[in-house]
Order: structure tokens, then sequence, then C-alpha cells
């Protein structure tokens, strides 16, 4: 595979342009003649703005729905922050790729076509059906020593995000969800997010998938050693470029999902974030090119807490609030549905004129 | 139409039994041994073990889908608690026969069969194809003034709502959306809110389908004048039992809703409730029979305040938050989707042993 230069990567980020204010004017005029209260769709009407902006006033019907699920260990396991052995990582993988995993089963009923992405895995997969093989790496460096990158291995895995977006351009996808799979990579999302949001790690450091009180301090000890070795004693003050803190404690899978989510943008296709990993990639994708926010949904919020705080950064509310903590892009599809109604609401209803509908009153 | 005596229908409330418990932890374990972090799907666990205990261990794949939508008019109109003119009622009727309102497209969408039922519009609609015609009466009678209905009346409509749960019995529906549409219904819903939970008609009197802030506080003045009329001084002590309240303050609708949702409990059907409606015909027949609480799933809240209380009063968490007031069953029919994917990743997932996937340490 061909790695790209910073230079053609910035290039390529140039070119997102940000939705015309016009369609969304447009759109909303649209929704206030619609058979119903002014505003009584609440957030479907936004959402379905948004939407019909984002696609240049094209109703997209019925949608085509995709969903990229990135997979990558993470060295920084060897510090003892995940609940979950390292080995999960590839046994997930051998799981999606069997049908038979949480996203698996949401992506069929909600007819998005699934994709699973081997970015960095530290497995050998052989010649697997159904996996997606773009492994940058066997995992990254264990960041608490080093960067967990170089910068040739994250611009090859943001390259990986990037070409998936020009296929799903090509393809014709209308709605992507992103999501992730590899063990210890939350310890990641709350390095990336204490960075970006200049927040003390213990306020964006959670359970993951499930570490005890104790085990969870431990993990805001390891994300307050990774932050000053990376950033020196005042990493809040610190102005480290977004790619170099994605470099430095980011993950290969992370960093494919920011290559996703800047070339949804790019290609203009509306793309759901799942949970506080997902959305850190999108953060990361926000602080290099805030026109991305456009294009962007969020799927649900989960109980992390470093996810609430990264929403509010994006300045997106979570269409779904349901505790889910699972990954995978599983509640970025399980919103899609949602999407999808707020879209046939706009364009299937019918106007006061047409259906001989009385106004309110004055 | 026959209609019933109180004794007929105390006795079709009496077959209400709770749901085994077995089969909630029966359910509780299966989901523990799914791949998945211990309790990683969060309200979608809790949505997939209650539907499953309510179905008595049985799995339904898939869902038998519908949606009943309750319309009449209100006598209260007359004193200009509205935002729309009562016309409004009918001719959203003759919409959803159209297929042009909200709830048309989310049915359609969402595969739910929809029955739209006239069960007191002030309207006659001759033979209308697609209108299950089942009116009781015009509309209710101004209920500052006198009881919203007779007793004889309150009944006819309570059999209505019994008389489709019969019905989804024996079609075999194995998931029912419930809404209305009543021009001056939120009024109604307001006072039997008020004296259900014993807040002031402040706490529970919003904008209905779009009053302007000084509308509002008329409509919370009519409340409180109704609420003096029927129930004296202090109406929170009062002890008018549930269908004294409903018989003297509620709608035909309503009524028609209570006797829905008591007969989706009798025969075991989970029901979804709407809006704020919805949910004071759910109140209703929670303060009859507490145990109809376990069949029911409160699909979304809405911006209306008394619908919070309402589902505090039930113990129900709204399975959306998407700011929609519209009614109509619209949100009750959005959280299809939702409650579908929790019982698909139920049955569907793969376990930790047939799919060789490690458990957390410890």
């Amino acid at each position: 595979m061909t790695t790209i230069t910073s230079n053609l990567f910035a290039e390529f980020v140039g070119e997102i342009v940000a939705p015309d204010p016009k369609w969304l004017n447009q759109a909303r005029s649209h929704l206030d003649n619609l058979t119903k209260p002014l505003g009584s769709l609440g957030r479907l009407e936004d959402i379905a703005a948004r939407f019909i902006a984002i696609r240049d006033g094209e109703i997209d019907k019925p949608l085509k729905k995709a969903a990229y699920v990135f997979a990558a260990d993470h060295g920084i396991v060897a510090e003892g922050v995940s609940a979950y052995p390292k080995e999960v990582t590839r046994q997930m993988v051998l799981n999606f790729l069997q049908q038979g995993a949480a996203i698996n089963v949401l992506a069929r009923l909600h007819d998005a076509e699934l994709t699973i992405v081997d970015v960095g895995v530290d497995a050998d997969f052989g010649d697997l059906a159904g996996l997606l093989q773009r492994k940058v790496r066997s995992g990254t460096r264990n960041m608490l020593h080093e960067p967990a990158m170089t910068e040739e291995e994250m611009l090859q895995a943001l390259h990986v995000g990037l070409q998936l977006a020009i296929g799903a351009h090509e393809k014709g996808q209308t709605l992507i969800a992103v999501g992730e799979m590899g063990i210890g990579n939350t310890t990641s999302a709350s390095a990336i997010t204490a960075v970006l949001t200049r927040q003390a790690p213990a306020a964006v450091t959670g359970k993951g998938a499930g570490l005890e009180k104790s085990a969870q301090e431990h993990k805001i000890r390891v994300v307050d050693a990774i932050l000053l070795k990376h950033f020196g004693e005042n990493p809040y003050a610190s102005a480290a470029p977004p790619l170099e803190v994605l470099r430095r404690v980011g993950g290969l899978e992370i960093a494919a999902m920011v290559g996703l989510v800047l070339g949804a943008a790019r290609y203009r296709i509306p793309l759901v974030t799942d949970g506080f990993i997902s959305a850190a990639a999108a953060a990361l994708a926000y602080a290099l090119e805030p026109r991305v926010r456009e294009y962007l949904f969020a799927g649900h919020r989960s109980e992390e807490p470093g996810h609430r705080v990264l929403l509010e950064y994006l300045g997106l509310d979570p269409i779904l609030t349901l505790d889910m903590r699972l990954g995978e892009g599983t509640g970025a599809v399980l919103a899609m549905p949602i999407i999808e109604s707020a879209l046939r609401l706009y364009s299937d209803m019918a106007t006061f004129a047409s259906a001989g509908v009385s106004g309110a009153s004055e």
C-alpha cells in the first residue's frame, strides 16, 4: 500500500468545505410546512435539515448505509489498563467475521454494509475471508515510554481511513458509521481528550470495558504519566498540533478513524460517531479542520465520562443515551434508523396545503 | 357495538398477572454470556430482559408490530386552550387516511401495521375506507362545566381499546404502539396528571401543540378551574377512583387508550407509550392495576412538563429523548427499532463460549 506525505494529507484536508447554509434554511422552511405543529418533531428536524444541507439539498432515498470497524492493538496494555486481555482484540475480529458480535447483529437488522478493517491487530490472520487487511504495524508502541507511532505509521493509518472514504464515495454510500475494537484504546482516548479539551485525566478516564475502582485509579495514574512523558509538566498549555497528539498517544485504529472522518467530510458523506474512542478520533479531525463538525452526527453518548466532554467540545448532541459502552460502532448503527426516520418524515409527509389542514391560530 | 358493565370490566382487569420473574433472571444470565463486556449494552439489556419476561421466555422473531391511533374531540376547546382549531382533529384523521402524516411515514418505515380509530371525532366521516369507526360520541362535554363523559360513554370507549387488544392478540401482534390525535387533549392529560400525581396544574401544564406564554397561563387557570369543579378545594387530597378521574376530566381517546393498555397487559403484549397523553392513559391504567406497568415501555419523553412527571409516577425510563411533542404515536413507533435491536442482540449474538472469546480478568 502507498503512504502519503504530510503535504498530500494537508491538501486533502484543505478540500473540505462547509455545507451551503442556503440548504439548511430551505430545509427548515420545508419542515415548517409539514402537517405537524411547528418544531414538534424536535431534534428529528435538526437531523433532517443538517443531513439535507450536507447532501446539497438532495434527498437520498433509500439511504445507502455502511459501517466501518477498525481493529488494532495497543502497547499500553502492558501497563494493566484494561479489564480484558489483549487477545480479545484478535478474538473479537474473528467473532466479527463469524457474524456473532453485537455490531454484526445491528448492521444486519439496520441494513448497513459492514467492513471490518485490521489496521494494527497483533496477530497474523493469514488469508481470512471478509477481513480488510490494512495492517500498519502489529499494535502501537507502549506510549508510557515512547510515541505510539512514527509519523509514517500514523500517516499510513490515516490513509487507510481516507481510502475507505474514497471507496464509500465511489459506492454511493450516503450514511456511514464508524466504530472500533482495540483492547486498551480507552486509555488513548482519555489521553487525547485530556490534551484536546484541557481536562485532567481523572475527569476523562473511565472504567473502559469494565475496570474495578482501584484499577480505574491505576489507569488514571498511567494517563497522568503518559501526558507528563509526551507533553511535559503542563500538558494543558501544550500547543501540540492534533497530529502530534495522535502520533504520540493515539492508536492505529484511531488514526484510521480520523482519516475516515476527514474523508467523509471531504466527500460530503454524513458520518455517525459511536462511543468514546470514535469521538476522540472525530475530535482530532475537528481540531485539524473545524468544518468536519458539520458532517458529523453523534450516534450516542456512552457512560465514559470523557465521551460527554468530547461531545461538548464537538458541539454535538447525542441521538441516543442508552448507557451503552460497547464500541464496535454499535451506538452509531443503532442511531441510523432514527436518522433515516428523520429523512423519511422530511420527504414523505404531506404539507398543510396539500393535506388541507389548518395551521395554528393567529 | 356492545357496552360492558363495570363488573365485566373489573373481571377483565383482574385477569392481568405479573410476568414470572424467573424469565427475567434467565434472560439476564443469557445476556451476561454474550460476547460483550458485562452490561455494556446498557438499557438495551433491560429492554430485552423485560420483553423476554413479558413473553414468557419466548423470542418473537421477527416482531409483529402494530400502532393504534385514537382520535377524538374535546368540549374543553371552547375555553381557548389550544393553539389549533378543533377542525384539525378531523383534518388530521383525513391526513392519516391519505398516508400524509408523520405516523404514516414512521409506521411504514418501521413496518408497524397502523390502525386509525375514530372514538369521538366531532365530524361525520361517512363510509371512509381505512378508518375504524368506533365513535362513542362527537367529542366530550366541556369539562369546565360538567363531566367529560357519562359512565356508559366511558365504559364504551374503554371497551373500544379492550376489543382492539383482543384483536391484537388474535392477530399475533407482539409489540404495539399507542397514540392519539385530539385537539385539546393535553388539557385533559394535565388535569389527569395533576390529580394522579398530586402536582399543581402549573407544574404539569405545558404549551401543548404550541401555545404562547400568555395562552399557556390561561390554560393553567382553566385546569385549575376544572380541578376545583370536579375535585373540590383540595383536589390532591381527593381519593377519586381512577375511572372517576377519567370520566370527569378525561377524553374518549384517552379512555380507549386506557382500555388498550389494560388489554395489552391482559394478553401479555408489550405496549409502547408515546407522548404526554398516552402516558396519562397508561398512568390511569396503572392506577387501576399496578401490574400493567410491567408490560409498558416508554417510547420517548416529550417536552411537555407533565410527561416527565408521569414517567416518574410510572417508574419508566424513556427510550428516546429527542424533544418531540407531536403525538400520533410517533415517539412510540420511533422507539420500535430500538426495542427490536435489543431483541435481536439477545437472540443472535454469539456467547463467549461459542465464539472462543476470553472474559474479563479475574
